[in-house]
């Protein structure tokens, strides 16, 4: 018959690759534990309709939608956000605030699978529900710093934009299509200089407006240099109160000690999805071709388009396929330990012998060593190999004729030494040859 | 506008549910990995072909089957058994056996919702594919007790049965339809005695037939009274091997030390999926109506059936949502600590007074204290409450005349104490009140 396979642009993870992954989601767990936030888990599909009400057009394009046998049209989550928005708005409208909530889930999007990118990928994030507050923004964007730096990864930036100051730019230029320009904006990494501003004037803008724009995504640096430049291109009321915001933000992320890793980039604008203030994405220079490895914002509406009582709202996702092969790049993810500390081999096929084998792993199991025997029916010599070609550091040799003087042998495979032990004691000794 | 739901038979996961099934996932990985099984995960979804090759018509009828965007037939997964198979026949076929892996993942499945059933469920499972003998057949039933041991549950028995024997029993009945026969037989403890008889009889058996149905239910026990029983039963060659390998495997399991749960039930069939001889099941007794909470057994076709060569296979899977409750039910799972160790609140709205209050809180948080601080801007009056409420320990107060003297308030919330200290040292004091 012809081989089964799997779906394009899925993936097997394999022993190795979910040893790294989980050590990466353990240290990520660990510090969004600390900052208080409780773990939810809401289901794998929900109905389509809640994707398409507030997320971007290229979420809406990607979505992995079907049909169901019962004719209800689903989609495969394609990020949190939005189920924990409709999870808040069925049962937490009347809990106490904040609400702090945290996921480790995979997220599935519909597209032609390329070079780092699948269907089925993984995302490490939290929403912070119930507060207004600079201090909210200050707290999701140092839990966001403090993720990374708990994977070890020091060289990267958290780029903090606001789309509040982006809207007030396009009415400053006298653009309509504020969504266009924000688009446009989006892509300047993309373009060559020319390229771009022949773009802006293609837009509309006349050459003063194509001179704002490239004084706007100059705003880019240390907060402390470029926000006084923001000052000087703003000149609304209301622009000048968000740059306040972004002053007291960079002053709260400096008492939480990670302001080394903040800076100022006022051409974010994170697609066209449900941001409304505060937008930001960490940078990991590499050369892998990885762009964002993460990001979040302020989402103050998205609970009032679902239905519930206008709820400000915040969080970020980490992208954990961007962020492993980084990772692994600077060699900052341990080589997982796959191979048992001990192996047993019951020589002959006597039931006794092999009972012998199993009451020794047994128990070592229990002490709590990572250990195992020979299942296979392999003669010594195979065995042996195996347990060398594995890595392991300890053999037990269990055979009939030492067994009948209460013995077994232990084998150091480093360096070949072989040593005859009381049966009764082997567990013992094994223990403090792995300094147990 | 109209609230969005969730889809009829999927649950959020709430903060308290998922902490006490981190708790169990955790405790049963724990053992997964000192037997040296290594994690694995499959995509999501997969072609319907692959789960409707050898699975039970049951399985087939559930499946989460859908068509995606481009006319593809996919399924969500209903098991990780067959994901796991064309891994191991696309990848795996030439790798070192015996392969040891282990999933703990969601499954799906096409119901009508009902009690304790939903669409989206968990199991955490294991497969070893590469060995025939009935050391991996013990490996996996000694890790399968093991497993829920770890868990705290101690009142449960693993029923193991035969697939061989339930074939050669209707040879020996002359039954050809012998798929009907097992359908039958595992039905037997939904029916009465009588309604069992007459469904015997209506199957198509004489008196002597039925007699000998009744004589092989009757087979269920402690291995030492039951398997004698069975080699009374059965009189052909093959039966009397397979019955010796079941005193093997008892053997076996009591050098484990496993022995004490293990009970023989000839009248298990596991549905009709792809089992092939000792097929297996936990019970644990419970007021909840909550049958086997998990199950497995040796499957020696299913790798040549998906296109690989012949290659021998056993496992289980261990269904959480069947687990979970049984142990609640217990009081087997602690009861998770959801709230914050310190809280701190900033009075007033001073930026030095918050700056004060992140700083003991981002210290508190290094040092490994879940802790939190005020983030909506409440009174001291209501922040204190709240953190009343929460059950919050200690408390930090941050006012700006105490700051102004370089102090802080930190108040024991069960007493009511109130003590003022050095705000540089008040991290320190905060660890010696939490014994840290």
């Amino acid at each position: 018959m012809k081989r089964l396979e799997k779906v394009k642009g899925t993936r097997d993870l394999l022993p190795e690759e979910m040893a790294k992954r989980r050590w990466v989601f353990e240290r990520i767990r660990d510090v969004f534990e600390r900052y208080d936030f409780h773990e939810v888990l809401t289901p794998t599909f929900e109905y389509t309709r809640l994707f398409q009400l507030r997320s971007g057009e290229e979420v809406v394009e990607q979505l992995y939608a079907f049909e169901d046998k019962g004719g209800r049209n689903l989609s495969l989550r394609p990020d949190m956000t939005s189920s924990v928005a409709r999870l808040y708005v069925n049962q937490f409208q009347n809990a106490p605030k904040p609400i702090k909530w945290y996921y480790m889930a995979n997220m599935f999007r519909y597209e032609e699978p390329q070079s780092g990118r699948y269907r089925e990928f993984w995302q490490a994030g939290v929403e912070l529900l119930g507060s207004d507050r600079i201090e909210a923004d200050a707290e999701v964007i140092a839990l966001f710093v403090e993720s990374y730096l708990a994977t070890g990864l020091k060289d990267f930036t958290v780029n903090i934009g606001d789309r509040v100051l982006l809207d007030e730019f396009a009415k400053m230029l006298g653009v309509e299509d504020d969504i266009g320009l924000m688009r446009l904006i989006d892509k300047k990494d993309k373009l060559s200089k020319e390229d771009f501003i022949g773009a802006l004037k293609e837009f509309g803008l006349d050459d003063e407006g194509v001179k704002k724009v490239l004084s706007l995504i100059e705003i880019k640096g240390l907060p402390e240099e470029v926000l006084p430049k923001a000052e000087e291109l703003f000149t609304g009321e209301e622009a000048k109160a968000e740059i306040k915001r972004l002053y007291e933000l960079v002053d709260l992320l400096r008492a939480y000690g990670v302001s080394d890793w903040i800076r100022i980039d006022l051409g974010i604008a994170r697609g066209f999805d449900y941001y409304t203030s505060i937008v930001f994405e960490a940078i990991a220079p590499n050369d892998l071709g990885i762009g964002s490895i993460g990001g979040g914002g302020r989402y103050d509406n998205l609970i009032e388009v679902f239905g519930g009582k206008p709820t400000p709202a915040t969080g970020f996702a980490i992208g954990i396929e961007r962020l492993i092969p980084i990772l692994e790049w600077k060699g900052l993810v341990p080589g997982p330990k796959l191979r048992p500390e001990v192996y047993a081999i019951p020589i002959g096929k006597d039931a006794e012998v092999r009972k012998a084998a199993i009451e020794i792993v047994s128990e070592l199991r229990r002490a709590g060593v990572k250990a195992d025997y020979e299942l296979t029916g392999r003669k010594i010599g195979k065995a042996l190999d195996y347990a060398g070609r594995l890595g392991v550091p300890f053999v037990v040799l269990v055979g009939k004729r030492d067994l009948a003087e209460g013995r077994v042998t232990v084998r150091d495979m480093e360096t070949g030494e072989q040593r005859a032990v009381e049966k009764e004691k082997a567990v013992e000794e094994i223990l403090a040859l792995l300094g147990l």
